[in-house]
């Protein structure tokens, strides 16, 4: 099958966003009983993000070289993470509704900004009307095949009982859509082609294996680049992804096998793995600068050419401890990391805060308000580095589109290559604290610029 | 103060339309979970009626001389009845959606027919976003001063514990706003003036006693009818409601103390009294004609004459057993009382089906489908005589807008008269099963039409 993914993808740097904790503006109405800005994250308090915070944010988000944002699930939903669907069709109302969305997108549209959202299209949660109709009527209600119930009543909320329908990983907040129901999946797809109208440019899918039916995400390819053929649809696998990307159903997924090596490689002499393993990452035991470039071989030559190039390269997520709470608050390993992400082949996303060195352990540590008042807090280094690194890439179809190549790989010493055409990228790599010499042998011969120094 | 109700109220027949019940379109994809259309109604099933069914519909509407409908609710709902609403600003996804509405009230207004919704401002259910999530973040829900709850957890869907939290007569699946949030109040006038916007001719309030605040209401008629002057804002009151008629409030109520007369009068021979009592109405005496005349004066008395004329008259609702049953099947008397309605101050409501003589009793068998597809069980005599007097109404301001006077009301004979200007209209009515001869004193001269010979 001949495999196509989006060109601008290829030459993205995102921008990952969690809603609730970015930015606030005081053009959306604020609940009175929300936790304070900046207060340590539980599982169940808002601080009281939007979307608007987010649009008057644009000038330091542009600022990084971002030129994509992913979000997080921006639809209504009683959780904070929202990834607890309560109406598909509803922004948020915390988040400024559905006026605030077409605002982000219109205002990062202008900026040449590309807006992807978070489809949760697994499950929903027990406000969700259809379900809410099992919990109200039970056996007589119309909605009995939209989902894997019974018998009846619902155990929902009583913890007590075994809960009597499907669940996302067994958890009763989460009931899983019975999607070989065809008005369900009408439902989904209609759903994904709502938002795409409203001119998103494209869909990470959550947990997307947990649908377990190939044609049901091949038709919601075909649906959604029916309406943008350019619409990035990205899949959150975590592990081989070879199912998904043989062309007719994702674009590329979330490079976790990407984030992996990065920690155990960067974080060598630091590394947390109590955050990791409290974590979706898992333990991750160190390796050595040859096994780091043969991973990151390995990865970059997982998938076909079109799909490696597209795929979301991450140190970090909502999912995950922050990567410099990983590697134990080791702001030059954290540097070193971005620095790799932002120069090797796929699209790097950015996490909201890794910019300033924002820490944060496991779930729900890591999704600490943006401390835009605290700018004494932010690791300046970071900010810099990653400007002129994503400056660098976007001059350069070498670091945007290039294949990786690796020219030495030995004690602390890394030397990397990335290759288009005639155009070259080389990258130097010294993870020891001394200075060392590299030696500079299987370069192409020409004149280099040094995009940190500038010379 | 200065009362003034919609001009075109008092000139108005009404239509109440239960929409699960009306009327269904092929145009509206049907769930696979219905009960069969015309099958003794239940308290949770759904028989499948739509909003497109009722546009499909509005020539039977028209040729009754209908020029209002009033919707029982059709926002989105888990509840055949839709009274628990589930999101205010979605029109149910069985009836068709916003769009739907969008073409009834195109329809409608095409035709000269006016649209008014059910609104439920009190309460909403257990599925709403704001209830939701405190069923979800307890304590730290950002909406814990939207309801009246606590403490947490709140035991929503467990019936052997007391419902921690306010709700309608204590049932728990109708959690009671706490209006005195700002939030709160500016949710729900936000809602009316949406709906409002987009192009209803008002709202019909359910149980709006329960929201004991005056300054609420009167903001809510200032916002409605700053929309629209003509807006009709009627409320579900049963009893006394001279509180809410002093003409910064509501324009008029559901004219219950018009039902229970009718009851005692037109089914004196035949009243089932099991009817009433399962029903809002309660249980009612029989009266006698003179009774009967005094009450109804007294009812075109009870309130400022803008207010009676713009009164909404009915013999029952979705509320009530129907009149035709709780007079034993007596068509005779139904028409009788039809009738009455329909040449008495104030805007008649005909519940639907009731132009059919469809029998019911107390709720959910008050509910039942329009038979569309059993025409030999319509009473001819009872439409004919609808359309008839309809018929005449419109062509009379007298029975439109004229005051109510009796003339002669002694043992099975009754003379009214309504009079506007120099417009007259009498009407008398004979329940005995005999030819009587009427005395016809006290009327105008004058040359009068039989409206019902057409002599």
């Amino acid at each position: 099958m001949d495999i196509r993914t989006p060109d601008w993808v290829k030459d993205a740097v995102f921008y990952q966003i969690f809603p609730d904790r970015f930015a606030q503006s005081v053009r959306v109405a604020k609940a009175n009983h929300l936790q304070a800005w900046g207060e340590l994250p539980t599982f169940h308090k808002y601080q009281g993000g939007d979307l608007l915070g987010v649009v008057e944010r644009l000038d330091h988000i542009a600022s990084l070289g971002v030129n994509a944002l992913y979000f997080c699930p921006v639809f209504q939903s009683a959780s904070n993470h929202r990834y607890h669907t309560h109406d598909y069709y509803q922004v948020d109302p915390m988040l400024g509704g559905n006026d605030a969305l077409r605002e982000v997108i219109d205002a990062a549209h202008a900026r040449g900004i590309r807006v992807v959202l978070d489809g949760v299209f697994n499950h929903a949660s027990r406000g969700f009307f259809q379900f809410n109709d099992l919990l109200e009527q039970g056996q007589d209600s119309a909605y009995l095949d939209w989902f894997h119930a019974g018998p009846f009543p619902l155990s929902a909320y009583d913890d007590s009982k075994p809960a009597n329908y499907a669940a996302w990983w067994g958890n009763r907040a989460l009931p899983k859509f019975n999607t070989d129901t065809q008005a369900v999946r009408e439902f989904l797809w209609k759903v994904a082609e709502y938002w795409m109208q409203m001119g998103i440019d494209g869909w990470r899918l959550d947990v997307p294996n947990e649908i377990d039916d190939d044609e049901f995400w091949r038709e919601f390819r075909r649906r959604v680049k029916a309406i943008n053929p350019e619409a990035y649809i990205v899949g959150e696998i975590w592990g081989d992804a070879h199912r998904w990307l043989e062309g007719d159903q994702f674009d590329a997924v979330m490079n976790y096998p990407f984030t992996r090596p990065c920690i155990a490689y960067f974080g060598v002499d630091s590394i947390d793995n109590r955050m990791n393993e409290a974590s979706g990452t898992g333990h991750v035991d160190p390796i050595d600068t040859a096994g780091f470039a043969q991973r990151m071989l390995q990865v970059s030559q997982m998938y076909a050419p079109e799909i490696v190039q597209a795929q979301m390269n991450l140190l970090d997520s909502h999912d995950t401890a922050r990567f410099i709470s990983v590697v134990g608050g080791d702001h030059g390993a954290h540097r070193l990391a971005l620095a790799f992400q932002l120069t090797y082949v796929g699209a790097p996303c950015l996490y909201y805060g890794d910019e300033i060195g924002l820490p944060g352990g496991p779930d729900p540590d890591c999704r600490r308000a943006f401390p835009w008042n605290d700018e004494a807090s932010w690791q300046q280094d970071t900010l810099t580095l990653i400007r002129t690194l994503t400056a660098a890439r976007h001059a350069s179809k070498a670091l945007q589109r290039g294949t990786f190549g690796v020219l030495y790989a030995d004690h602390d010493l890394l030397i990397y290559s990335r290759i288009s055409g005639s155009e070259a990228a080389y990258v130097l790599m010294n993870t020891a604290q001394d200075v060392q010499k590299a030696p500079l042998t299987g370069m192409k011969p020409g004149t280099f610029r040094d995009v940190l120094s500038g010379t």
